[in-house]
This record gives structure tokens, C-alpha cells and sequence, in this order.
């Protein structure tokens, strides 16, 4: 069961909607947590999609109260933090699939792959690996083709995990 | 279906674990969302209570990496941020069940009440309402106390937060 | 020089604000960087103790713009993170002074002591040490007192500092 | 007085090292306060820049330690956060200069233009301004447009912030 981070725009074109929902089922049927923004557009079709499909999705929501997520979440989540709950999405993820969007979209997809983890997109993202620790950025043209990227570049995320010593990844920090 | 909060320390007296089993499993059965920090003693024990009636649990982890946290989680949310992760969990919530606990669980209880939220707690605990604004303070003897004081509680918070403007409640921020 | 965070009330009583005022200036003439919440009360009574003596006070502010902090500060340091950026000054400093205060300085007084960093306080504040991890609580009942003990626990801290490797640290991180 | 950001890579071209320098003595003689990630490349010389001309320039660390900050920093912030901090320096900003830099800088550029603040930028950088309340996005081909610009629309913003009510900008939240 992997941490999958869906992110893109309040406002896409009607298609984004449209292949939000479907990775969303993809994900939920494939067994994995959702992470999103939790608000509207693409953030609220991905949630749809997981709740088809009796998923978990999570939304981090920018504001005090978990009343202004969206009707799909199965975990509101309010930060109070505003936009900076961008991040906590990423944190929270073992690969992030990103579906167009713009500037908001854009500082999550490239903080994804400066922390070290990959990221899937469809559309267009001028995004590109620059170092040998940053993560992989990998084009997918259907959700199939996004979610299987997503959950193969989790697992070896998992993996990595798995070797760092405790005092790195948590138990003791 | 509302957020609570469920804070206490990593090792502490045997019988604070079987309260926190309890009110984690009592939790569940009244349909809340459980936030807890994801690790060991009252953290691994309300997740093990709502884990077994099927609820959901989410743990926010100081680390990186979504392995450490422990067995019964249904969500763990990895963050990097070490200890300041406690007060996602505050912010995540709409009240707060505090169960023993050292400087850690002091500090998470008292930024409670500083939010304006709902502290519950059961054991002593120095953390007195001091302003008009905060949150309010109330010892249970019981997990059962413990779950009905943190509803009712988290129903007023859930609906002054209805009666804020949008702004500040964040669909626009 | 050593980085040390001053916190209190936004409204204590008169006696707190000169005691405040006088740390200030204290700190200032002992070249310290001094760290605070950057609103009214404690927070600006420091802020103009530093300033009197030409001094470095930076104030972490809840909100979204650097024109509400006080008139005193050096650095006014928005953060748009409301009351969690009471977590950024304990993170930002090598020893705390706690002035009076109700649950807000509360919550960053427990967080210091839980971050392993000392905690020197004039007037009353329910915080114990209760683990080998955790920082110091030292009493001072002077202004003078009080500086000598967190310069004197900021060069303990400076110097665990040191001992650990850099990636724990910060170069690598 | 106006706070500016400067991001920018760890290991960037040499031409680029002189220029952050330029802009950091640039930057100091208009008074600014400069923010910075504290460490090597970009960060270094901006801060070698505003010391060599008596300026304040405060660096956000990644680590839990103001030891590993550079050498030229006034006020190094440890913030035990990684690379999160990155949003803390965009977050204190009144307008953001981006020299080079990958994905860690172009995170911070997006996220800059997201929150509604000014980015100017030298070398090319892929962010575009695309709704009506994000932040302009402006190149500069040399250190001094770059920091006229800047300190242009910092001022901007500056009256921006002074006409939004208390409640948003800090003095009450």
C-alpha cells in the first residue's frame, strides 16, 4: 500500500477532470492512499474517483477547518498553513502524478523531485532532474500509464526507505 | 464524522495504553477520524482501538518515510519536520483527548487551547484557559467520558467554524 | 554570539514588560541574536530593550506581512502560519527565556524542553524535565540571572551542536 | 525597508556567484533585509555581498543548527525542516530575485508567484504568470535592474499589505 500524491490545478480543462477521476479509481483499485489539496478541480475529481471506488484520499486543506474540503475526502485534513500545505503533500507521498496545473501545481511538482522522489505527469511541465539525488520525471500519455509509473516508482521509493537507518527516517526523530 | 486528536507520551504507565486502546476503539465506533502522532505507547495504542473496529486512524510521522510508523495506522503521513508534526495533529483536529504524557504531550495540550480548540484529558495536566478566546479545558475519569466530552465538544467547534466567512476558513486561502 | 528566543504574554502584567525590556538590552549588550513572537507585550518590550542597545531581535510573525510587527524589531519575519510559528522560534534558538505567559508560551516553552534545548523562566511555568533527552528548566529571578543562565545553556547547546555529525545537522539536509 | 529573497543553486555557474554577490551589495546599501537558504553557491556570495556592505541577511537552514549556516550570515535560523524552509524564505518576502538555480530554485520561484508575490529573475526560469492574483514575473539582465525591480515591487506589495485588514495580515491571527 503506497502513498500516492495527486496534484493540478482548481481550474483545469474539462479533460484534466476527466483523467483526475480516473486515476483516482486507478489508485484506489491498486490499494493506494490518495494525498491531495482537498479543494476543488483537479483536487476534487481524484477525490471523487478514489470515493467510486471506496478508496482513502486525504486532502490537506490550506485553511482552520476541515468544513471547506471537498464532499469526497475520507480524511480533511486543515493546516491553517495556506499554500504551504502544497508541501505537506509531497512530505507525505512516495511518488506525485501531476495533471497540468500551474504555478501552485509547479512549486509542488518541482519540490517533489528536489526532495528526491518521482514524479508522473500528464501535460506538459517544465520540470527537469538536475542532480543524481534529485527524482526521477517521467511523461505518461493515460492514467494507466500514470499510475503504473506512480506505484512502480513507489515501490523502489519504499525500498530506499527501507535502507536508510532509523535515525534518518523517523522512529528515533 | 468529526476530527479528534489523540496526543500522549511514547512510554508511559501501562494502564494510560489501555485507556488509550479503549477510547481509540470507542472513537471509531462513534465514527471519528483519529490524529495521533504515529509512533509507539498511547500513539500505537489508540491506533491498535480504532484499527480494530475499522475506523480510521491517521499518524503524523516525524520522519521521512512512511515505514516507521506503526502497524495500525490506516494513514501515515510522513512529514520531515521532527517534533513539530504535534501541532499538525492540533490543527488537524477539531478536539483534542490529551492521556498522560511528558513535555512533548504538554506542549501539543496547551497549543490546544492557544487555537481556541477543546483539550480533554485524562491524568493531570497543567494547562489552564487563561483567555476568552481559548480553548476550554475538562478532565474525564473514563474513556467513555473522555469520547462524549471530545464529540460535544468537537460538534460546537465544527460549528463555529460553519459560522466563519469563507476566508478565513479557507476555500479562498 | 548565540541565538536566543525570549518569549510571554502579549498582555502580561506592568512588572513582566520591564523585566522584558531590561533582558532586552541585556542580551543586545552581550552581542546575542534575540528571537520572539514580534507582536505586542513580552514580545515588544524585548524588541525595544534590544533596540535601545543597537541589538539584533527578529520577530516571527502569525501573519501573512511584515507591517504588523512592532516598531522595535530588526527583522519582522512574516510566516503566514498563525500561532505555529511559536515552533519556529524555539527551532531558531540555542536556549529560551519564558516570561510569564499563559498557554501559547506554554505550548513553546514544553517544545523547547522537548527539543532537548534549555528553558530558563522567570515567574511560574509548569514545564519538567521528565526525560534524559530533554532540555534543562532553570528558575532566574532576575533579569540578570536569567541571561547568564541562557547564554551559559546556548554554549552547552552550541557545543552538542558541534559534536554531531553534519548530515544530523544541517550541510547535507 | 524592504525584505527581499534571493534563491538561488549551491553549485551554479561562476558568473552567476558574482552577480548573487553584486545583488547582495546592492541590496544592502538600499537598506534592504535579505533572506537567504544560509548555505553554499548563490546563498553564500548574496551574503558575502550584504556583509561586505554592513547589511543584515538572515539564512533559513535546513538543519537543527545555526552552526552550519555560511560564514557571512547576520542571523542564521536553524529550522530543522530540510528543505521545507525553502517556502519560510518566500514566506518573509516582499519580493524574490532568482539567480539560476534548479529544482529546489524552482520551487521557490513558482511558489513565490503563487502566493501573490513579485519574482524577478536572472538566467531563464520556466514560471509564468497565469491567473490575475498571482505575482508578476520579471527579468533582469543585470544585478542593478534586477534589484531596482525588486525594490519596486516590494513597495508594491508593501502598500498591498497595508490595505488588507488586520485580521488577514497578522495583528489578530
Amino acid at each position: 500500500m503506497y502513498n500516492i500524491g495527486v496534484i493540478g490545478g482548481s481550474r483545469p480543462e474539462k479533460r484534466y477532470l476527466e483523467i483526475a477521476e480516473e486515476i483516482g479509481r486507478l489508485l484506489a483499485r491498486r490499494g493506494c492512499r490518495v494525498f491531495c489539496g482537498g479543494l476543488t478541480g483537479v483536487m476534487e475529481y481524484v477525490a471523487k474517483g478514489v470515493s467510486e471506488e471506496g478508496g482513502i484520499v486525504v486532502g490537506f486543506l490550506p485553511g482552520m477547518s476541515a468544513v471547506n474540503g471537498n464532499h469526497y475526502l475520507t480524511v480533511p485534513v486543515p493546516t491553517g498553513m495556506g499554500y504551504l500545505r502544497n508541501f505537506l503533500i509531497v512530505r507525505a507521498s512516495e511518488a506525485v502524478i501531476a495533471i497540468d496545473g500551474s504555478t501552485g501545481t509547479l512549486s509542488e511538482a518541482a519540490f517533489t523531485v528536489s526532495e528526491g522522489k518521482s514524479l508522473v505527469h500528464i501535460g506538459p511541465i517544465p520540470v527537469r532532474k538536475s542532480k543524481e539525488n534529485e527524482g526521477e520525471v517521467l511523461e505518461a500519455r493515460t492514467p494507466e500509464e500514470a499510475v503504473d509509473l506512480a506505484i512502480s516508482e513507489a515501490s523502489k521509493q519504499r525500498e530506499r526507505d527501507l535502507k536508510k537507518d532509523q535515525f534518518w527516517s523517523g522512529t528515533f526523530w
